[in-house]
């Protein structure tokens, strides 16, 4: 055992080493890993695979999104250190589309010369949200208040102030994890978890911009976007791209992202989300480290998707443009509420006749309420346009169960 | 067997009869059988995957560029009565990336009701490239003066007039089958098969035009691009969108270019190679039943690619938009004269500097002199500098293979 993890190491140190520059590729040109084989993990392997890559994915179900659009699956759950290291070794480069994973291994895998982007040592710091953010403190950089939950009992509530969010420091997505406490009567919802709290903000808006850079530094900014959410059950209802706002709070949203990112020193693309207070003020909420959600528009409206830039980033090639060609809107096509099973899909062909609008279904074996089954990305020239058509989108296109 | 076959031929009748409107889709929503397995596959089946379909490919190799990117492969030539069988009985919705396919079977299947399109009546035309002229002349279409080459004897092609240009009827492509006959003398180049001659048309440019046509009528044409040819060898040097012609010209090809695919009845989409003469008539050249080199640029310029419209054109689903939104210019990636074996990038971190370029990389195990490797696509405002871009890439980034 020790044998081998030398030889492995050694071999791979001499041939492999982070600080090799790639301007030859081989054949095939490299192969990439991803961690995680859901709709983020396919998008990046069909890029990937578009520019000639071996896409090796791993995912614990053998039927994932991405497992027939990738060159071999590893089928694992995000914790077996021996799957991991399986495609570690395997791949020239490995990446992930998901936070939840067991950093251990890959720190260990990473320090021993394995190319593995956003490093683990990243990830370790966005897994939990309080460093995260004592981090982007440390660095100076706009973030609301908050302070570590000592002790779960009112007074320290009190203390900080209300209305204020607790949020789990780990474990947390999709608003899970976060719960609002907007008075003493919210306590008895509070979390039982190692947590932090912070300032409830006043937005005006929700924003986010895609951030990437390579590891030698090279950085860039996508378009600000606007997400704007339904106020009931907390889902995000469309994403606008570009953000309605002043061309001065946009420049200061997109300064703010990328200094975000170098203080992770973050190889990859990064979603940036962004409060704009009623001052407008830019204040960081979080950040995923990886294609976002919020930057699926680019994959139709930009000169260069999410995708292929999170692979050049990786990659240390050059970053492409992050020009947007059009103004775009996207909705995500969730699972209708009282629905399961294998999904139907109602008003496609209906929705397929609005001009500008591109249609993704991420090949999802079952659909839940509130599962995200797919997008849309819908283009025009004109920005309140494409939002008519998108919420037009919304009412006839959905995704029900067979009976 | 003729119970088998009859049970599958009335349950398909019942189940699947090619009058059927598809507005709603179930699960998978649809099986697309894809017959060929090479880049136009792969980036087919890249597509259909995108938007959540099944797909099936066919091709002889198992490791051809779409095997990697369809959800099963089934591995034979496309002559094969069983195999191509079982592509179509499989598939909710068979089509094809290649014209040299046994049209016979295929006739015989379509005739019993499933789906194959564009239809195996409309592809045996093409097949006939004497035919398929003769089709255009009789709709009054424009086509250069032509004739059957009835006799191959001097006196024959003398009668007809020098220059002209001699093409086999059947299993040309990528200029085989063509020969220039300038005079007398190249009368020792004549094919020894069933041909036509055609008057050597005094070109201005050579133009290419896709258009999308559906079940139900519905069409539409992309801009006119322009093709430059190699004086040399006759290979394409690039291609710009949208050609540099005058817009009269520009309406006039698409108008064109549409009569032409509804004189064959087409259901797909479809490349019709064009020329633009010294006089600025247009003339038809041919026509590829498919998906086509020349609209490999709407994948990054247009709201909508040729692959998208060619799924929603075959499966009768509205016609996505033609718009063009930046300008584009797109260049083959070719083996490198001198180089056989496994493909080796020269270039690609520098030509990725450049702003604007897309890379595809089809992932074919072997690389050949001349034989398409990839493309490359160049996005820019500035149609000219695209083009200054497109030879900077030409120069730089090459296929080589590894010794």
């Amino acid at each position: 055992m020790f044998f081998e993890e030398f030889v492995v190491n050694y071999i791979w140190k001499g041939e492999m080493k982070r600080d090799m520059h790639h301007s030859t590729f081989g054949f095939p040109i490299k192969k990439i890993g991803i961690i995680g084989g859901g709709q983020l993990g396919k998008m990046l392997a069909q890029k990937a695979k578009q520019m000639g890559f071996y896409v090796i994915s791993l995912d614990p179900s053998p039927e994932c999104p991405a497992a027939s659009v990738s060159d071999e699956l590893i089928v694992s759950d995000f914790y077996n250190p021996e799957k991991l290291k399986e495609i570690v070794r395997k791949s020239d480069i490995t990446t992930y589309e998901i936070e939840h994973i067991n950093t251990a291994v890959l720190k260990d895998l990473y320090d021993k010369g394995y190319h593995i982007y956003p490093s683990p040592y990243c990830l370790e710091i966005i897994q939990d949200k309080f460093k995260q953010k004592q981090m982007f403190k440390n660095a100076n950089l706009p973030v609301p208040r908050f302070e570590k939950v000592t002790h779960l009992d009112a007074s320290f509530f009190e203390k900080f102030g209300f209305p204020c969010v607790q949020k789990a420091s780990k474990g947390g997505y999709d608003g899970r994890g976060v719960v609002v406490i907007k008075d003493k009567e919210d306590l008895n919802k509070v979390l039982q978890t190692e947590s932090f709290v912070e300032e409830l903000v006043d937005i005006k808006k929700e924003l986010a911009v895609m951030v990437a850079r390579n590891k030698r530094g090279d950085v860039k900014s996508y378009p600000v976007v606007e997400m704007v959410f339904e106020q009931s059950a907390n889902i995000l209802d469309f994403l606008v791209a570009p953000a309605r706002i002043d061309e001065k709070i946009a420049q200061r949203a997109r300064e703010v992202a990328i200094k975000v990112v170098e203080a992770l020193d973050g190889v990859g693309v990064f979603g940036v989300e962004l409060f704009l207070t009623k001052d407008d003020e830019i204040l960081i909420n979080e950040v995923a480290p990886r294609p976002h959600n919020s930057g699926h528009y680019t994959i139709e409206a930009c000169v260069t998707s999410q995708f292929e830039q999170h692979l050049r980033a990786i990659c240390d090639l050059p970053l492409g443009s992050t020009k947007q060609l059009s103004p775009a809107v996207m909705i995500n096509l969730l699972g209708e509420k009282d629905y399961k099973g294998r999904p139907k899909i109602e008003g496609l062909a209906e929705s397929l006749s609005i001009e500008g609008v591109s249609f993704h279904f991420y090949g999802k074996k079952m659909t839940a309420p509130f599962r995200k089954m797919g997008h849309v990305t819908i283009l025009d020239d004109d920005l309140e346009v494409a939002i008519e058509k998108a919420k037009k989108v919304k009412k006839i296109l959905k995704i029900k169960a067979e009976v």
